[in-house]
C-alpha cells in the first residue's frame, strides 16, 4: 500500500493520475494548504521540503513529481508507461519532465507563489503580470513537440499526467487553451480517461 | 562521438564532468552567451529552448540536465554512476536531481537571471537581494541529508557533479560555502577528482 499526500489539483495530481494508471493501491492523504498544512511539523517529518506530492512507498518517502512519476513507471512495468529498455526514448520523456518541472511549473508558480523570490508587492505584481507571456511561450514549444496522441506519440506514458496537470492550470493564468490546439486536443483525451475521470472526481470529493 | 553545447561554468558543467566520469568520447561545443549565441538560428535547430546543455547522440538530441545525466549513466552501466537496478534508490537520485534543477537552479536563477519572470528594475533588485535566503534554504535541505562522502551515500553517482555545479555558484550568490561544513567537504572531495579538474579547465581553455 503507497500514501500519496496531495492538494487538489496540485502538481501532485500528475501522480495521483498515474497511480491510478497503474492499478497501484494507494492512500489519499489530503493537506489543507489554506491551513498551511503543508508546513505543519508532521507533515514536514514526512517531507522537511513542505511541498506535495510526496508518495509513501514500503521503502520510504520519495518526492518530487518526475521521480516519483518514473518510480512508479519501474514498478508496475507490464502497463508500459515508460520506454524502460530505450535509453535514448527515456531521456526524451525525462528531459519533457524536467522541463515541465523547471520551467513550466515555476512559470505558472510565479502568479500564486511569486513571495517565493522577491518580497515587495509591487514585485508581486509584475511576476503575475508576466505569467501569460511565460506559460504561452512554454506551450509554445510543448505544441510544436505534440505531433502523437500522447507526449511521447502514439503511446500514453507518465509525461501525459503531467502535461495534463499543467494545461489545467492555463485558465487560471489567463492563457486560452485554444491558442494551442493540440495541447487542447490532449487536455480532451486525458479528460476521458477513466483515471482522469476518478483522479479528478477524488480530489474533489473533500 | 557525442557533442556537448555548453557555456563555461553554466550548470552544463555537471554533464560535462559526468561525460569525462563516463569515459565517454565526446566533443565540446561552447556558447558565447555575451554574444547571445544560445539564441541563434543555428542553436535553436539544435535546442529550441535556447539553453544549455543540449546532448547531441547518434540518435538525437537530449536536453534538461536530469535527462542528459541519467541517459549518460544508462550508457555507461559499467561506471555504475546511478543504481539502475534499484526503482527505490534510483527514485531518491532522481528526486534530489529534480530538486536542483527545479529549485536550487530557479532559486540562483533569480540573481543573474530574474528577467525571465518580471520586468521592472526595482523587481529585478527585489528577486536578487532575496538569492542568498533562497540558496541558504535549499543548502540547509542538502546539508541535512548529506550523510556520506557523497549524496547518495558512498558512492559517486551522477548527482555529485551536479550538486558540486551548484555549490560552484555559492560565491557569487553571496552565500559562504563554509555555512554548509558537509556541502564544503563534497565540493573538496569533488575538486580532487580528475574528471572535475579536466573539466574545469577545458572549459577555462576558451
Amino acid at each position: 500500500m503507497y500514501q500519496l499526500f496531495f492538494s487538489p489539483g496540485a502538481c501532485s495530481l500528475a501522480s495521483h493520475i498515474t497511480l491510478r494508471e497503474a492499478g497501484l493501491p494507494f492512500e489519499l492523504k489530503r493537506l489543507k494548504f489554506a491551513e498551511g498544512q503543508q508546513r505543519s511539523p508532521d507533515y514536514l517529518k514526512v517531507n522537511p521540503k513542505g511541498r506535495v506530492p510526496a508518495l509513501v512507498t514500503p521503502e520510504g518517502t520519495i518526492t518530487e513529481t518526475p521521480a516519483i512519476l518514473f518510480y512508479i513507471a519501474q514498478i508496475a512495468p507490464d502497463k508500459k508507461l515508460a520506454p524502460l529498455d530505450n535509453p535514448f526514448e527515456l531521456a526524451r520523456l525525462q528531459a519533457f519532465n524536467s522541463f515541465i518541472a523547471s520551467t513550466v511549473h515555476v512559470a505558472h508558480a510565479h502568479g500564486p507563489r511569486g513571495s517565493r523570490w522577491a518580497t515587495e508587492p509591487t514585485s508581486l505584481e509584475d511576476m503575475r503580470r508576466k505569467v501569460p507571456e511565460t506559460m504561452r511561450d512554454s506551450f509554445r514549444l510543448i505544441e510544436q513537440d505534440l505531433t502523437g496522441d500522447f507526449v511521447m506519440g502514439d503511446r500514453f506514458t507518465i509525461a501525459d499526467p503531467y502535461l495534463f496537470t499543467m494545461s489545467s492550470w492555463l485558465k487560471d493564468d489567463a492563457v486560452e487553451i485554444s491558442e494551442f490546439p493540440r495541447v487542447k486536443a490532449h487536455f480532451e483525451r486525458m479528460q476521458a480517461r477513466d483515471a482522469v475521470r476518478e483522479a479528478l472526481a477524488a480530489e474533489a470529493a473533500g
